[in-house]
């Protein structure tokens, strides 16, 4: 139904790192323009997102002030380079979360520096590169990611990620894997932090076609309306004058 | 911003005991129409919302089938004759919330059937009628049911509710009120059960304006936003055959 | 290390159903006394555990008060007679697990009615009969109730149970199972309900020896340390006089 | 009761940033050694606990490797001097909590850079000091922190922490301050973070008594074996060969 809250668009920034696709024939042969615009070609379609697109190698990786205060939410893949990534576009970014700012972290991006900063832990997993089936089950039908999914949904060939990942329990915990090697993973994790909203979401080896699946193209779409930032309040910090008339 | 996920209103049932307006002439005073007549007004401004009610005394206490089954979220108002309402409606009631159906709990409801049944809980807490002021704090500004919200408000009288309040840890806890006579409450409170989205707000003694206060109907408006249901998963239960192959 | 909070031993009552064992030649076969008998020889041999049990059949179902008042914590195992627990029994169960006792909920228990009493759900699930391969996985290492253990254990045969399983999200989630056949599982879950805590823990056919895996012992034991209840505070409920004087 | 898990003492390390204590009459006045040795001898007190302390100034602010191998909980007090804890410590601290150890974080610690770094927030609040009433509430009074408190405490004088508290939703709120100047304050927050247990706990102003305050002791005594480390999994990460055949 209905849950308009304001007027205006959702504006997305999908970053890639945009170098597999540059290095790897393999990778270009599924992702020809990267990535990320496979990625933000599929949101465009959705009613009311407003798209665009940065990447690793721009000045500043695509991220200027201006583009992030004009950013509801940022979906972020990386993989090889995460250590080329700034540390002053990280706490630009960062800034931006505790505003508000929406953040969905694909795939091997759980080992990128804002998710690492985000989460306090070490971020790690277990891994397997075997053409595996994953199956992803949704635990939490009533999650609004969960929209318009069956109760689970399979990809014929990925990236293994296996538990323990190392990562603060999700404040609410959307879908969990299943995989052919004998390994489960939490697959689909909401966290609140500062005033934005950050869902780690674990498909997408840059090898495979899985941006295009429908329904990874589906998760992430509702992640980007979930994420969207809301008008809330802006706390006031710092020294404070009593509210009521302290004892004489 | 937008994030109309589908088209039609949300359909609200706003659910009153209607007893205390009857009886008490100070409560008809501030409510000469009913507690849920007021809230109903309220509402009816909300753009996309579409709004009906249902009394105690009506036949079914006005919650047949075909009214919940119209209803995405369902608000309750209860006090005096919590015991009053049938068992049968209670459980029609869970199986919408297990569904997906909203429910809003009001005030003295969280001593409602319906409630303690969701719970699994006493749902007990402090009480005392000494028109004191409450003043509500935002714990969590970037949640949907804080939008358009200053970082407190106050309500110059009000009832009091104490700690210890005995319910599950909320999924995730909006809001905190502070009580001129010493006391604290975890005051917005919101559940994940069923398919189902179940949110506690605190407010709402029936001796006091409370209802007609902006920042509370913002709140409820907020809330009702927050629990409408999505189109997610309907689980298969029960006895199921393997999806793999299975070892012979 | 030591973690003695105060003396005195953890007082442990095994309540099982105690009717497939007597019905079905082999169950017998594997639980020649019962289920609840051997569980209760597992954990009479920690230390500073004193365990008896309790069978549906045994006058009051072997929990009359004083049984009660002098449990800590309480297993509870039950499958095809849920319906014939007296209600007056399970209301008895829930004011002690208000009060503080711990519950631990084991495998078909899920549909028992304390069970579905604290949780408010339908706990409802899949299932299979395959005599699958369950591996279990630690998804919390840090956790009390993983103490001891590896990263993951395997039951060569198992019932299946799989997502999606009608339960509030847990407070804190210990261990997901993987089944051969396809499907993931929620398998530990800790909650807090009143001053009580409540573990499910998921294995336990009555046709495996599953109650004889030294893992699997190894997790209830844990979860008795866990679930024993702290001498915190006693709230009062009801009408207050306020701490503070209210102004004039 | 006994909930003895292994044997061998806590091992406790109170570290202490000790600057107002030597510039501030007022300070040393109520703690003539310094804070840490105030609350490292209430903590002697305790059975099975082994307390040391380090500060800032001795070299690598007390907190070599070697003692950070040999401590069980670690507590940490800071404030005017946050930016000269080096960030070599910082990392070497965090390491810890990640394999295991548990560690306090007391009242301006919110600040320190550990803290920080382990929410992913800006950890940032209200303040004033203006000799106020505290008044903490036990919203959690089954929590293994709140043993043996009351259902309230008080403390005559202190500096008020107001909300909104920027940190991540605590996986377990156990207590809420109320504030005679009109604010709320999650008080006693707990999280998971790697194999580590991190507790929060606000009161501590240096120029008030608070750590000869009887509740505050058992408090910060109960968290310290609350955050005791358990022999947990040791999970492995990286590339892992598959547990199952894959298909060929």
């Amino acid at each position: 139904m209905s849950v308009t809250n304001s007027s205006g668009p959702v504006r997305v920034t999908v970053w890639g790192e945009y170098r597999h696709e540059k290095s790897h024939d393999a990778v270009r042969k599924v992702y020809p323009d990267g990535m990320h615009t496979a990625i933000a070609k599929h949101l465009q379609k959705e009613p009311h997102f407003q798209v665009r697109t940065a990447t690793l190698d721009e000045s500043e990786h695509g991220l200027t002030s201006e583009v992030l205060q004009a950013t509801d939410v940022l979906t972020w893949w990386g993989h090889m380079a995460h250590g080329e990534v700034q540390d002053a576009i990280v706490e630009r970014v960062h800034r931006r979360v505790m505003e508000g700012m929406g953040l969905l972290v694909l795939h091997s991006a759980h080992f990128s520096k804002i998710f690492r900063k985000l989460m306090g832990t070490s971020c790690d997993l277990k891994w397997r590169e075997a053409n595996e089936k994953e199956r992803i089950w949704i635990v939490a039908p009533g999650h609004p990611v969960a929209e318009g999914l069956p109760e689970y949904f399979e990809l014929e060939h990925e990236e293994m990620y296996g538990e323990h990942f190392d990562i603060p329990a999700p404040d609410e915990l959307v879908m969990v894997s299943w995989f052919e090697g004998g390994e489960v993973f939490r697959s689909g994790c909401c966290y609140q932090r500062g005033k934005g909203r950050v869902f780690y979401f674990r498909p997408g080896h840059e090898t495979y076609p899985t941006y295009h699946d429908r329904h990874v193209i589906k998760v992430i779409a509702n992640a980007v309306r979930w994420a969207a930032p809301t008008e809330g309040p802006k706390p006031l910090y710092g020294n404070r004058k009593p509210l009521e008339k302290i004892g004489d």
